[in-house]
């Protein structure tokens, strides 16, 4: 079975956000030839500039995206237009049901919140949007590198989404699988000023 | 002072090779903006696809690209093409000595070697590579997240892009910013299948 993976962009998303995913899904279609198929789509089908300025050109358009097994929504400062564009979210909710997970990472969080599809979920965010996502009604907002609630994912911030698609390629193809791909991608970290999981303010 | 920094892309480049330190580097804009600049290049300005399908638009061809403070070059399948390419040989040549530092991600160091740019230096690659650049002469090899000979710069496989571009925000602006930016990207990893710092043969 090959999973198709939908990679929803648009302007100023956070390019690692998506791009960590696509490298776990990837390194994975490369282990394991045939095992998934990575497309990215846009509103129109048009390039899209992320956060830092990366253009890339996509697949599709929303319209013409093919079914998807799994969603990926990044986060970025392009989100605070994205979970209130009806584009985004008509599309995000389009694929509920037929795919296995819609996940987000990072700020992408709000993207589901928008489509209401996070009530009654436990979900968690970047760490600086924490305090808004708890303004969410009827969200458990929970400081977790990512929330698993089968068909709903959320990431953490910005790296979280390689920890969110190893843990997803764990549970939808196997820990083995996954392993070989952590593995593959070298993902051995040494963050080179210490592990710092409870953040002061920065920004 | 704004320092440009200058992503060599080729076809088959791996994507988070390059994207992990254009994350950083972009972070590191977002908190302090004028501090830094993305540049994109690719031989002829052309769009150029990855090792997974990413296909990406770039800013200028080499012959185009602003004088780099910072070189970017990434590994992935592409490096065996690229690694003997004069045209990318030749302006990865022609940054060392303007630039303050020319860095490889992963297989990316091949292509510093196929320049002739390690010899009597220490590096690093690849994990699953590092038997092969162990056969390039004068070529100092370790197994190290990342290996700093101050003007030249190698990183492990992947996500050691990350790890490496971090530790050079710490050099070349200072351990603050650099730890301010790991906090950025939410760089607190927790790969769900262990830490595994000595790979099995999964190839």
């Amino acid at each position: 079975m090959t999973r198709t993976i939908v990679f929803v962009l648009f302007e100023d998303a956070e390019e690692l956000d998506w791009v960590g995913p696509w490298e776990a899904f990837g390194a994975l279609s490369q282990l394991e030839p045939g095992s998934c198929k990575l497309v990215a789509v846009s509103h129109d089908g048009q390039p899209v500039k992320g956060a830092n300025g990366l253009r890339v050109l996509v697949d599709a358009s929303f319209a013409e995206s093919p079914k998807a097994d799994l969603v990926v929504i990044p986060g970025g400062v392009g989100t605070v237009k994205a979970s209130k564009d009806p584009q985004v979210l008509d599309f995000v909710r389009s694929q509920v049901g037929g795919a296995e997970a819609v996940t987000s990472v990072c700020t992408g969080a709000f993207v589901l919140a928008g489509a209401g599809l996070l009530e009654g979920r436990r979900a968690t965010t970047y760490w600086a949007s924490l305090p808004a996502l708890r303004q969410v009604p009827g969200v458990t907002v929970v400081e977790e590198r990512w929330v698993d609630n089968g068909d709903i994912l959320t990431g953490g911030g910005v790296t979280a989404g390689i920890d969110m698609a190893l843990h997803l390629i764990g549970r939808l193809w196997s820990p083995e699988t996954a392993r070989r791909v952590q593995q593959a991608i070298e993902y051995f970290p040494a963050p080179p000023y210490g592990d710092v999981p409870i953040p002061e303010k920065i920004w």
